[in-house]
């Protein structure tokens, strides 16, 4: 298996070219499958400059729906580059939760893991990591979070909640201000739209001039700013959203539960599940053309993104009972 | 006059609050009025992650244009954070060609200016400059170019050719490779579609290696990636556009030496002007609803953009005459 499928998701034309072209299905990704529709509706002023005005609108829209100090937020080209940069900022040494998403391991400088059982011994050490985690959808609550950051000493808290939307009772945010607490948040795999590039850095006043000074006048595209804005704002859609995601999750559950599978994790948009050997699985499935998320370090692991409704869910059905 | 119009151009949104609402024309930056118009028949895939592969295609595409190799080229949202990025990356000292755009104060360490007619006596230190330049659009031939980059020591050259692609006969794109030199080119100037957000650092290996580390896996949104390719295959569009932006040029020198200005300047894009008092004369266009630069640090000088044809061409005559 080439380390291609073992590094990030969403590689589907590579695996196009691999394993052959046709009807394929994504789920190597946590994309939510049913995106925020309004993008139809809107369009982009390709021509100007984007104005800092609207840049400005849409950290206010975003820090809404986060519960969030605007003051504290920074709109930077998707949660990527905000993890990459943020710890290019601190120049900090420091630990990062394993299991872990793979650009965790980048963002301290000099990173070791720490098992996630143990964050608890990250002491006075800068500590990254992800709630919902990702790939294992482990989710911590606030409780649990609050007291984590109340008994850390002068190292910085990251918190990755690239995918905490549809979790947003277990979200620190509202935490952040003059404290060593950067959280990290993400538009793309909630509202489906991960192309926009879009994501957040929430953290001090100080660590957000550094990260705006560090990026420059013009950091989003003028769709970027108009689809955040219309979006966030959109509170039908998010209200409706997390209730259709967690009933979708719940079908795919009862699918892998009736396969002999044991899914793991909180998160709506992906499952993890263990088996005897996911390589051959994931072959399996790529061969019916549904690209799931293997992992190098633990070839025990399968990620499985959520399917997009009946047809996909009978196809993946179809594609795990196959021998 | 407030320090938001002297600062970056593009302020519409404040100078419609200032000013007043109406018909403007924004004169403020040196983006192409007459943009790419291959995007409306375009359609984006906003819900995926942008593929590499997809990456790569818009790098090479790109790389034909510059006439550079694409091993060295590195695609970035925008040159503005391509220029931050890449200082933050080389952490040297140095010194920028002035006049300059503003940025290229930010972009080496503890930065120091040196006059425009002296930038042979840089001697082994880092350089940033630009050609075209930015605001006054000087153009400095390939010969003398090279002369400069082969007369430097240890330090670094970079060469802002954001303003370039009317001016390809003067690139250094070309001699990019294993030496210290780094060239930055921006889409959204001659292609008129800034708000794409797209831009290139081409350089050494290294240098596109760890810029690529630092930016992280999906820099691009998908709209950039497929504008960029489309636009920058377009020969026949980028053959045509530079004889006709040099005839708007042609059209805006008269107008302005009619009107007693001598305009100032090779890059079509914009003209400088120099007047007993560049601020009146901003302020009186700003009444007319029409927005160029002015500079704080040198109150004579207006920068004016392209006019978009022959009605913006008239109202920008009629303001000038007006007392």
């Amino acid at each position: 298996m080439s380390d291609r499928w073992t590094w990030h998701g969403g590689g589907l034309t590579a695996a196009r070219a691999h394993y052959g072209d046709g009807d394929w299905i994504d789920l190597s990704t946590g994309i939510n499958p049913h995106p925020w529709a309004g993008v139809d509706a809107l369009t982009f002023d390709w021509q100007r400059l984007p104005d800092e005005s609207g840049l400005r609108d849409l950290e206010v829209a975003a820090a809404a729906h986060f519960g969030a100090e605007p003051a504290y937020v920074c709109a930077v080209p998707g949660s990527e580059i905000g993890l990459r940069l943020t710890g290019q900022l601190l120049g900090e040494s420091g630990l990062w939760a394993e299991p872990a998403y793979r650009t965790h391991g980048d963002v301290l400088r000099d990173a070791r893991p720490l098992p996630f059982d143990r964050i608890d011994a990250a002491d006075g050490r800068s500590l990254i990591l992800a709630n919902p985690n990702n790939p294992d959808g482990r989710l911590i609550d606030r409780a649990a979070m609050r007291d984590l950051l109340a008994r850390r000493g002068e190292g910085w808290l990251l918190i990755d909640e690239a995918f905490a939307d549809a979790h947003s009772e277990c979200s620190l945010v509202g935490e952040v201000g003059d404290r060593r607490l950067i959280v990290f948040r993400s538009f793309g795999k909630f509202f489906g739209l991960a192309g926009v590039r879009l994501g957040f850095v929430i953290g001090p006043r100080a660590i957000v001039d550094r990260l705006r000074a560090l990026i420059g006048a013009w950091p989003l595209s003028a769709a970027a700013v108009a689809i955040g804005a219309a979006a966030y704002r959109d509170r039908d859609w998010i209200d409706r959203t997390g209730p259709l995601l967690r009933n979708d999750a719940a079908a795919l559950d009862r699918l892998l539960c009736q396969r002999g599978y044991v899914p793991q994790g909180a998160c709506p948009l992906f499952r993890l599940i263990e088996t005897k050997d996911a390589r051959d699985l994931f072959e399996r499935l790529a061969m019916a053309k549904i690209l799931t998320r293997p992992f190098a370090e633990h070839p025990r692991w399968l990620r499985i993104g959520l399917p997009g409704g009946a047809d996909e869910l009978a196809r993946l059905d179809a594609a795990l009972g196959g021998v």
